[in-house]
């Protein structure tokens, strides 16, 4: 049921395109029509016209689309051979490349909108634009987009539109997205000071600020304690290494293009590449000794940093960037040890969303190879049903309600993603844990069995709260930046009520930060309600207002995010609370 | 009176050099000599030859020059003509392409050992081989060197050899040197744990092993948190930017031979680099907001990897390396903080130095341009002399005895270098002071001043403990790897005496984990003497040893590094006094 409305909105918003590309051509009749498909909250099309589509000229095009709309005009198929179709459009390079792709003997269909409007389309859609009567839809944006996605082809005009069944729908989900725009960590972080990002230094590589780069510290403290707690061991391994690890690890086959590499093969004896994940660094640590079966479980974890090359339209925020940090972890086991260090990471995994207040987000990816792209990927059938089996196993076994998606696992095994989603509905991956048998035989990892044999360990690659970029914008969006106590860059802010009380807001800021509570102190010569409204919009957690009174009591007043109020307190009964807020790590 | 000393011990050194060349022709007649200088300890030839000199030949060597002094055979020097020198050396491709570098015009001389050995040499050497008779000499090594050190050339084999003035000065030095070698970090870290490398990941870029890591991290939260505490703020910025970055801020003219470059300026829309220094990264957060002269001085701290492309025979062990962490800061002031700023740097610094114990072994160097070598700096004559005299003020006034170093400063700007030496007398630079009134300017960073004008600031750019990898290195050769307790990556390990008291070994071994002490547990089946020298090799502060007369008393016995047994003791107590040791960082 749900999938046929799905299927009729599809087609809807799809015709609307059609009935854009008409009215277009009346207002502009040298445009050149590319293709327009419908897309989740409504449709686009890209247009070739020299004239810049900019926003004072949308309610002239969304007008005509009306007017097309309330004539009832008919969409008729019509079915041609590829030499019609190629006369019918010769005045159009981009139609015509688009029909001569189309094999021979392939029927071309052609959709009019009335009688005058025809485009090159293969449908379906709705019988007639009388259907879309009670449609709301609203053009928001214009951007350019490459013919065909290629750099090298021309920009041409890309036309967004939201489109919804009605009014209501189209109206709510304006508010929605609004209020989305509110959180949106790429705005929301930059104005609360967490980051910046500079032209001259390039895409997707943002700039953490002080206040961001201390939320990613405690986190970054909080995680390798903890992991070091459930006996994980730290690495520092090199971020960059020759071509010969990655052709032995197989990056180099199956996710060169995804890498920043140093250098040219043909010229240079030695070529280089940024690593775009740690794994056969971090083995290097399991093969600096001989290892027997009682050495394992061993468990290395590192703070690591990451480098993907991300094309450049694929870039956002904190994230998708160029450059991570991330802890991740390599585990070495034997069979019998595998199911329970997969459950110990899965628990690890969700001691830190749980930790971070994202729990709630998250849903279960299992990911798995697609046997049609063999090609992407190391190993055997074989292997790959075994990995995936006893994945599949553990996965069922633990009880974790997962989907299946094929095609997402790593090269080298199949994965549990946790996924999650950003204010805009945009799903990602936050964290992974993988299974892996085919690495330790390639780089020769082994271990000394009871029976004598030497064995290759299983492996398991893990991440436990995902790249701090990531898991940081999330929080941002989640929080709408007023970041629970624990991990706010700033915890308190001192005000002083006038000059007056500057020495005593001086004195309660340096014993805040003697108990090292993350203090401000704002003592300037300003208005109170400048300085509340100054620090509120920072969202920062608790504000300290000393004046007269509360000199003399030698008591502070504080405000809370959460509009709480209070006179009288007694600084160290404060600090207490405090103190306890953080311990707990309290969520807000 | 030394500097006379040291002619004659380096004119020595050089003719036995000869001696060499000419032992060598006699043994092995076909071989090519090429180029055979003294050096600090001795001297070396460089020898084109089939057969290589594996260390059973040198006894021979060395019995051949013995015989060639005993004869007394006098060194003549003879002034030839270019020509008739091409004739001398006709069969000697290298002499003859030393030769035709020399100009015209210029005199050549050949120096005569006795009748029958002659070599291209400008002296001066000693009158005869009998001078040279009291010498203790001893080769040591012959490694591969290209000829002129370009590795496109043929690969020749180096001869070395130490050389003093009399057995007893010789064998002082051999002994001095195995007991460096005991102490080296390259040997020692590996031996210990802390870090490896591997030749298919590639030169430069260590692996640090979970202690190796441990001992950064703890560093690296000390430094952090220190930091913090003098008002320093966090930044994380990218390892990577576009080349237009550099091009601002000086790199790509000055110093783009030692950066990793990512791409080809002239195939590429963008070329990147990794960075080798933070400065115009953190210069970011500066400029991310308008500033004042009230915001001033602003301090920004990061744990900042930086990236140098070292040639090959470059690299040592954690010394110099291609990748490496730091904690690099930046500060930016008035005129009028300059100095209080710089000497709070210089505090910070030294503070470091003593927390880790290396402060009575650096010295201090006041690193200048070179005004003979303009082209590699940015800046005027003018700017040069305005900021050397402005840092000598300071330098003189905070009564700092430094060294001058021309050509030793940044591009930029003039540097305070707090060197140090290894074991084996090479100095080096652990930590660096700089005083910048360049880059603002060109970055286009001010405040608003006083009196309303728009000003630049000036830049301090520091490191407060260097990079922790070399760090680490010089922590290692100093404490012969038994690093201070607050350091030591395992403090404590706990040894069962037999199997009968694993359990109670275990015990012990929890609460010293809860009691956040790092403490491994021994409780194999294998002797205590066994147990003892495994753990004592790895340089573990502190062993406690648990057996039968413990487990019954509730009790401990322990074993200090500095052969300090003790039984009778309670747990409680002992913890104490390991908290009180590293609350202290109580050094060795």
């Amino acid at each position: 049921m749900k999938k046929e409305k799905d299927e009729k909105l599809h087609t809807s918003r799809h015709s609307l395109a059609h009935i854009l590309a008409k009215a277009i051509m009346e207002l502009y009749p040298t445009t050149k029509l590319t293709i327009g498909p419908a897309i989740d909250d409504g449709f686009y099309y890209d247009l070739d016209l020299d004239e810049m589509l900019t926003p004072d000229k949308f309610d002239a095009i969304e007008k005509k689309m009306k007017e097309i709309i309330a004539k009832g005009e008919p969409f008729t198929k019509k079915i041609v051979s590829k030499s019609e179709a190629l006369k019918l459009f010769k005045d159009n390079p981009y139609k015509t490349e688009i029909i001569n792709d189309i094999p021979e003997n392939e029927d071309i269909s052609i959709y009019y909108t009335g009688d005058d409007f025809f485009d090159l389309c293969s449908g379906p859609h709705v019988e007639s634009s009388k259907n879309l009567q009670n449609y709301a839809f609203k053009i928001y944006a214009v951007n350019g987009a490459y013919w065909r996605g290629n750099e090298k082809n021309k920009m041409l005009q890309r036309v967004y539109a939201y489109a919804f069944p009605d009014k209501k729908q189209l109206s709510e989900y304006i508010s929605m997205l609004e209020e989305a725009r509110k959180r949106d960590h790429n705005k929301l972080g930059r104005e609360l000071e967490l980051f910046t990002t500079v032209d001259y230094i390039g895409q997707g590589l943002p700039i953490l600020l002080p206040k961001g780069a201390k939320i990613i510290q405690i986190m970054q403290r909080f995680v390798e304690d903890e992991e070091e707690r459930r006996g994980w061991k730290l690495t520092k391994t090199p971020f960059m290494a020759k071509s010969d690890l990655y052709k032995i690890s197989g990056h180099w086959d199956h996710y060169k293009d995804g890498m920043f590499v140093l250098g040219d093969e043909k010229k240079d004896k030695e070529v280089y590449a940024l690593r775009p994940m740690t794994c056969p660094f971090q083995y290097q640590a399991y093969l600096n000794k001989a290892r027997s079966y009682k050495d394992l479980p061993l468990r290395y974890d590192e703070t690591s940093t990451l480098f993907r090359n991300e094309a450049s339209g694929e870039m956002h925020g904190l994230i998708r960037v160029r450059q991570f940090t991330i802890s991740e972890g390599h585990l070495m086991c034997t069979p019998e040890q595998l199911e329970e260090e997969f459950k110990g990471c899965l628990e690890l995994a969700i001691f830190m969303l749980k930790a971070v207040g994202l729990y709630e987000d998250a849903s279960y990816r299992f990911s798995q190879w697609d046997k049609n792209n063999k090609e992407k990927y190391i190993g055997t059938e074989e292997q790959w049903n075994e990995a995936q089996s006893t994945m599949q196993k553990i996965l069922d076994h633990l009880q974790i309600p997962y989907e299946i998606a094929v095609g997402e696992a790593a090269f080298y095994g199949p994965k549990l993603d946790i996924q999650i989603k950003n204010v805009f509905g945009k799903e990602d991956t936050l964290i992974t844990i993988q299974i892996d048998q085919m690495l330790a035989e390639k780089f020769g990892m082994e271990y000394t069995d009871k029976d004598g044999q030497k064995k290759n360990p299983y492996i398991i690659h893990r991440t436990s709260i995902g790249c701090y970029e990531r898991t940081l914008a999330y929080l941002i969006e989640k929080y709408a930046g007023a970041f629970p106590l624990w991990l706010a860059p700033v915890q308190v802010k001192v005000l002083s009520l006038t000059d007056r009380n500057n020495e005593y807001a001086q004195k309660i800021y340096s014993e805040l930060k003697d108990k090292g509570i993350r203090a401000e102190l704002d003592d300037r010569n300003e208005k109170i309600g400048y300085k509340i409204r100054e620090a509120s919009s920072m969202k920062i957690p608790y504000l300290i207002i000393v004046g007269d009174e509360e000199e003399k009591n030698n008591q502070i007043s504080i405000r809370g995010r959460g509009f709480e109020n209070k006179t009288g307190i007694n600084l160290s009964d404060f600090v207490e609370r405090l103190e306890n807020e953080i311990k707990t790590r309290k969520i807000n």
